[in-house]
Order: C-alpha cells, then sequence, then structure tokens
C-alpha cells in the first residue's frame, strides 16, 4: 500500500534538512547576538485564540481539530497569540524589556504555490514592553536592524533587497482625516495590503466598495504613492491636527535609528506597506527583494494592543516574522544557500574478516567525541577506502591481522596521503589530550 | 479575554527552552558521530498511513483533522511510518545501509501525566538496508550502541540505567510451539508488553483471555521469566525445531556484538521486553532507570516488514525512539541536566543621554559576529554595569562625552575589573583579525 505525502508539506531528505538547518541555525545565531532569547509554545492552541486577533485571512486558512473531549483545537499559523498568551502569565515575574525569539513549525492550510506552502519555518523576534515613546522607535529600529543583520550575513545586499516601512498609525490617522468611519478602516487595510499584488483597476474598484465617495478614494491612492519622507510630512502637515504629527515622527525616527545603526542603505519609506494581519497598530515594514519577483521576505511591526487583547496589561511590542519558503528560493537564485557539507573524522578500514577490531575502535573514536564510521560491505581495502573518501572522511585507520599481533594501527591522512604505523594505546593517548 | 494552553501541551520558557536545546543538541551530535544524517517529514499525514501499520494504541490517540478538500489527516503520533514514506520513495537513488536520525515534534492524545504528555520530541536513529544475517545483528548493536552512546555522554552509568534486549522472533517461535494461532501472537504481545505495569494476577487473567489453555499460560508466564542467556538457551533447545535457534542466536550475536564496543555492562537479556507498536518483527529493547521508578526511557527493534508493508521492496531495517519528557525526569533527579548559560560578549553602556552611540557600536559588534546588548532603560552607569553583570556580560565597553570626542572608548573586563581606554578604530581594528 503505497500513501502519498499530504500537497503543500515537504519531506527533508538529508541534503534538504542540510539547507533547512544551515538556513535555522544562521537565524538563531543573529537572534542570540541580537539579544533575543529563544522561547517556544505548543504545535496546537484552542482555536478561539486564532480567531481572536488574526484576521480573516489566517482564520480561514486553519487546520482545525479537537481533543478527545470535543474541544476545539488549531495546529498554530503563527506564533505571535501563543506569545502573546505565555508573556501574560507570567507578566510580573519576566524582566522588562522582554526579547525573545523562536522558530517555530506553522500549518497554513493555503493553496501551495511558489513560497507558499501547508507547513512552514518561521523565525519570529519581539521586543515587549519598552514603553517609552523614543524608546517604541528604538525596539522598531533594533527588531529591523536584527533582520537586515541575518540577511546581510547570508551575503544580501542593499542591491538585492529592501526594507520598506511605514506606519499603519500614519495610515488610520490620515484616513481619519478624510471622515473615514472607525469600522472601515480594518476591511481598508485588507484591500490596501493587496495594492501591490492586484492591477489598478481591480484595486480602485475594491477599494471603492469599502469607501464610496470617489475623491476619497483618489486621496487614499495618492497618499499610497508617496514615496519619500518630506512628501509625506507636506501632505500629513497639511490635512489635519488630530495626533499624526507624532505618528509621522516615529518613521523619521525609526529610519534615523537604522542609519544610526549602519544600515540606512537598506531601508526605505513605503506607504503601500500594510501587512495583512489585524493587530498591527504602529510601524509596519516588509522586506523585498529589489527584483520584485518574489512575495515578502518578511514583515513585521508594532502591535500595542495585543497583550490586552488577550487579557493582560497593555503592553506595547513590536517584532517580525521571516518564513523558510521565500528566503530559501531567493538564496538558492543568489547563489548563497551554504549548508555545511558532512564531516567524518575517521573511517576505519579492515583487511580481511576482522570488523570486530574495526567496530571495537570505531566504539572507543565515537565515545572520545569523534565521528567514526566503518563499512557493513566488507569488500576490500580499496572498496572500503572508497567508502571513506565518500563520506569525506579525514582520516582513515586501517587494520589488518599484522597490526592486531603488534597492537598497532595504521592511520592515514586523506588528505595528503601520508600515511604511518603507531601503537593503538599511543595513539588513543595522543587523542585524549585533544579530545573534543 | 483569557485563554489557557491545551493540557498535557508545554510552554517552553527561555529557561525551559534552554533544557530543551541542550537535549536534542545532545541527541544531534551523537547521531552525527554515530554517522548518522538528519531527515524529517510534514507534522501531519494522511490518517491512514498511522491506522496501517501502528497498531491500535497508537491509533486510538491520534489526532485528526481534514484538509479544505475534506481529506483525513492526522498529526504524527510517530515517525516510522514517514521515514517508510520517504525511504520507499527514493529507494533506488539511496546508497545503503541509510543511516538516518531525526528529532520530531510527535502528539497523541494520551491522558497526560508523569513523563507523558500530548506533544513530545523524541529522538530517532534507524539503519536501513543491512541485509545480511550476521551484519543485522550488527545493526542491531549499532543502534544500541548510539543509544547508549548518548546516555552515557550526558552522565548516566551503568549503575543508573540499563538496555533490556530481547526478540519478538525468539518470542514468536516459542509461542507457536505451544501451538499459539498465528492471529493471536499480535494480542499477546500487547498483554505480554504490560507484564511490569500490571499486578501478575491481573496479567495471567489477561493472558488467559488469549490463551484458554491454563497450562499454556504457565508456560508463557515461565518463558518470560528467563533471565539469562544459558536459561533460554536450554528452553529453546528444548522446544522445538521451526528456526527459533537462529532468532536466539540473534540475541547472543547482538550482546556479543555490544561487548565488543565496550558497552557490555549497560547491556541485559530480558524476554519481558516486546514493545507496544505492532511491527517489530526482531530484536527489541528498551533502556530502563535501574530504579524502576521511571517508564521506559526509550525502545526500538527490528521491523523488516515495514518498508513492504507501505509498498516498497522487502529491506531489512533497525531502529530507536527516545522521548525528552522521561529522559529530562531522570536527567533532572540525577543533577544531570546542563543547559548552556546565557553568553553575551560586550554590554555597551553609556554616560548621559548618547544612547545613539551605543547603538552605533552594538550593531557593529553584531554585524562582526559578537553577542552585544545596550540598556532600554537609560539608567545611570552603575545600574548599566549591575545590567550588564545579570546578563553575564564578558566584557562592558564605556562611553561619555570626553571618549566620544576623543574617538576612544573604555573597555572593562567583568572578570578582572581591569579596564582600558582605547581609540575605537584601533579596537574594531583588532577585533576584525579575531573576527567571529
Amino acid at each position: 500500500m503505497k500513501i502519498p505525502p499530504v500537497k503543500g508539506t515537504r519531506d527533508f531528505y538529508p541534503q534538504d534538512m542540510a539547507v533547512r538547518n544551515w538556513i535555522i541555525d544562521g537565524w538563531k545565531k543573529v537572534s542570540v547576538r541580537n539579544g533575543f532569547e529563544e522561547y517556544d509554545g505548543p504545535i496546537f492552541e484552542y482555536l478561539k485564540m486564532f480567531q481572536l486577533k488574526s484576521g480573516d485571512e489566517i482564520v480561514e486558512q486553519l487546520f482545525s481539530l479537537k481533543d478527545r473531549g470535543g474541544r476545539d483545537l488549531a495546529i498554530r499559523p503563527e506564533i505571535t497569540p501563543t506569545l502573546a498568551r505565555m508573556v501574560n502569565q507570567k507578566i510580573n515575574s519576566l524582566p522588562r524589556p522582554i526579547k525573545w525569539f523562536s522558530v517555530p513549525r506553522l500549518c497554513r492550510a493555503e493553496r501551495p504555490q511558489r513560497g507558499r506552502l501547508r507547513e512552514f519555518f518561521q523565525w519570529n523576534i519581539d521586543i515587549i514592553g519598552v514603553e517609552d515613546g523614543l524608546k517604541k522607535n528604538l525596539a522598531d529600529a533594533e527588531v529591523i536592524f536584527t533582520t537586515v543583520d541575518y540577511l546581510r550575513k547570508v551575503g544580501l545586499t542593499d542591491k538585492d533587497i529592501k526594507v520598506k516601512i511605514s506606519s499603519r498609525e500614519v495610515l488610520a490617522n490620515y484616513l481619519r482625516s478624510l471622515d473615514v468611519p472607525e469600522d472601515k478602516l480594518e476591511p481598508i487595510y485588507v484591500v490596501l495590503d493587496k495594492k501591490n499584488k492586484l492591477p489598478s483597476e481591480t484595486f480602485e474598484q475594491m477599494l471603492g466598495e469599502q469607501v464610496p465617495d470617489n475623491k476619497i478614494v483618489n486621496k487614499i491612492v495618492d497618499f499610497m504613492s508617496v514615496d519619500s519622507i518630506p512628501q509625506l510630512e507636506e501632505l500629513v502637515k497639511i490635512k489635519s491636527e488630530s495626533g499624526e504629527y507624532s505618528a509621522y515622527l516615529d518613521i523619521k525616527m525609526v529610519l534615523d535609528n537604522l542609519t544610526m545603526m549602519g544600515i540606512k542603505d537598506f531601508c526605505v519609506y513605503d506607504p503601500s506597506i500594510v501587512r495583512g494581519l489585524a493587530y498591527y497598530t504602529g510601524i509596519v515594514f516588509e522586506v523585498h527583494d529589489t527584483a520584485g519577483e518574489l512575495r515578502a521576505i518578511c514583515g513585521g511591526g508594532r502591535y500595542d494592543n495585543l497583550l490586552r487583547d488577550f487579557g493582560g496589561p497593555a503592553i506595547p511590542a513590536t517584532g517580525m516574522g521571516m518564513g523558510d519558503c521565500v528566503l530559501e528560493i531567493l538564496l538558492r537564485e543568489k547563489g548563497l544557500l551554504k549548508p555545511e557539507p558532512r564531516e567524518l573524522d575517521y573511517f576505519v578500514a579492515c583487511i580481511g574478516f576482522i570488523g570486530e577490531e574495526a567496530w571495537r575502535i570505531v566504539a572507543k573514536l565515537r565515545s572520545m567525541g569523534y565521528s567514526a564510521a566503518f563499512s557493513y560491505k566488507a569488500g576490500n581495502l580499496s572498496k572500503q577506502l572508497k567508502e571513506a573518501s565518500a563520506q569525506k572522511a579525514e582520516k582513515c585507520i586501517i587494520i589488518g591481522q599484522e597490526e592486531i599481533e603488534e597492537g598497532k594501527i595504521k592511520v592515514k591522512d586523506m588528505a595528503t596521503g601520508q600515511q604511518k604505523k603507531i601503537d593503538e594505546d599511543k595513539f588513543f593517548e595522543e587523542l585524549k589530550s585533544e579530545s573534543k
């Protein structure tokens, strides 16, 4: 009986796993050097947790299930609700700011397509509990810096990618200044988020469904095409007085901070960034390939109300999520995927049927921390040496009847071909002193 | 709105995550040094894949769900069926033997109890495609050696744990010699697997339900209490002639191999080991704490028919699975849990409000591969130095107005307290040469 894998999932054979590990190890290393600590939650939570704040798109894509008591659960489509739950649970004992990262496995019942699968890994970094206004900008900047720190580390330059930065609050204030009613804001975000993926006619038509007044539609379209800070300043200065000055200053300050951190050339203001998730409240950003051929490589932003919405105190937060699928496509196209090659310290070969001696030596090497292999095929010596080369062995230990009788082993350096005979005891004594 | 986590799942706060990472990193390291390559599959598969061969207990504990097309899926309760599927898919291009490992996240809808949760991580190692009889014994021994290699590495001794080894084939042959019908074997395994968890009366009664003849029940009970190889040899030699000699020799050979590999003192023959999973065909084993206070730490064995049952060729296989829950309890009790402490290379402190300079230096250090932090709190210098100590910073960089004007920084060694002033450019030049 042959059963296929489920569409939209991946099998990670060793060479695929090496790529996945290389990507995830890079995420972890950069998180740690940027001061984030790792956390994780369960693969499933109560269904309602994901229905609460994530927005319709995510809710439609949930893999839901029931436990044996009939309670509704769902496999996590994102980890931010879990983060909010976990932080709320221990809010009084956690020193702030909370700087955490995670690399959760996530599932979404999407139509599988290029860069979008039903199961993927997503790097998440979040800074929670920075309260002061200017420092909030710094936290947003640190999230963006950490993101770029990774992308730059794997070899992407400001010619390859751009961080596009905007603010939900600036947008909200602008929409309010046009007398757009409060309950229309969220549906409008969903339309605006699709702007770059739709033909402009379709986009304007969809916007028109939310905003009946054509003049206002045009004003929103104009706002969405502003692409410099001075232009934006002009627009929001003229417009109204209900608070958008400070929101506009957030963008300016975050960009200033990023300049200070040395990644100015990666960052631009771009009002078309709105983000699909419902819970963003301030600065939002996405990283895109400059060629514009792929979906967003990652996205994030400020979500100051989420902890409160999950029953906790009102504590500001900001974060970023980067999936592995689009990233892997981009890095592969640019020739930047560099998984660690397999390494083998010792291959133990034997002449004649004295396998037991080989296993004894292999076991001893492994116990001391060295990687060691032998052949299950028991071919002749040259076949075993071929196997050793195929496994990229650094050194080969060769034993025959003669060596066993003398208590010696032959050690062959596979790079130079040099070979020496040495007392087995002495060999292990020397190894011990450089033991792993 | 406060939503709790699902019962039987775990939240991994940073200190819990450090323990999980330490356990999993150890598994990975030992797998690699023993010549196993990492693979992984999807978190869910078609439901029927797990119903096929895993046995009733697992099927009852499945978390099942539907995709949007209404197809029945399940979260994986074990990874061996996925392994069989993946190997079958590429059987002609994979060099043999296939030595693979994985650390899947698994879910089972069990009643949560000590050492058993609904979601856990399980180290799996498997050797597939060793065909010859004696080499099959070697493969079984290598799986057991690798298991012990890990347990010994984390500090467990043969006083703490024992590998209990038995053979399903020896048991099957013995049952056949008592004229137990073929279709009763599997239900009997399930009862025998529970022997050590049940009062002997209950056990014998349950056995009686499968085997009506009381004399045969007694013989099975006698067989299950044999605890030495010579005794076993006596029993199977007397009994019949349908092949159990070779099966008995498997146990003897595996134990001989393990002696050669230097872990004789960890290993014993124990006929009470039967294993719950339906697909085992030969050698089976479990590792138990000698105090007998915990469930099995791990278990495994030979499953020569599974690939064929999944629509592939008949290729022999052997493997082991070790969950993280019981292991963590045991290691904690023995004081052997040693998660890596958090490390910080540099903490950058500043005097007065010159945070921008601090972020600039922090960003530069991180980009060069060093872990670096600063304070969001902007307290005075002594508060910042306290924060640096709390974060276990190795060195502290201190900048004030004076330093900035001179283009210098102060570098303080947090262990010795020694402090020196140095040109910033020179400092980074020197760092570069030892760059991470």
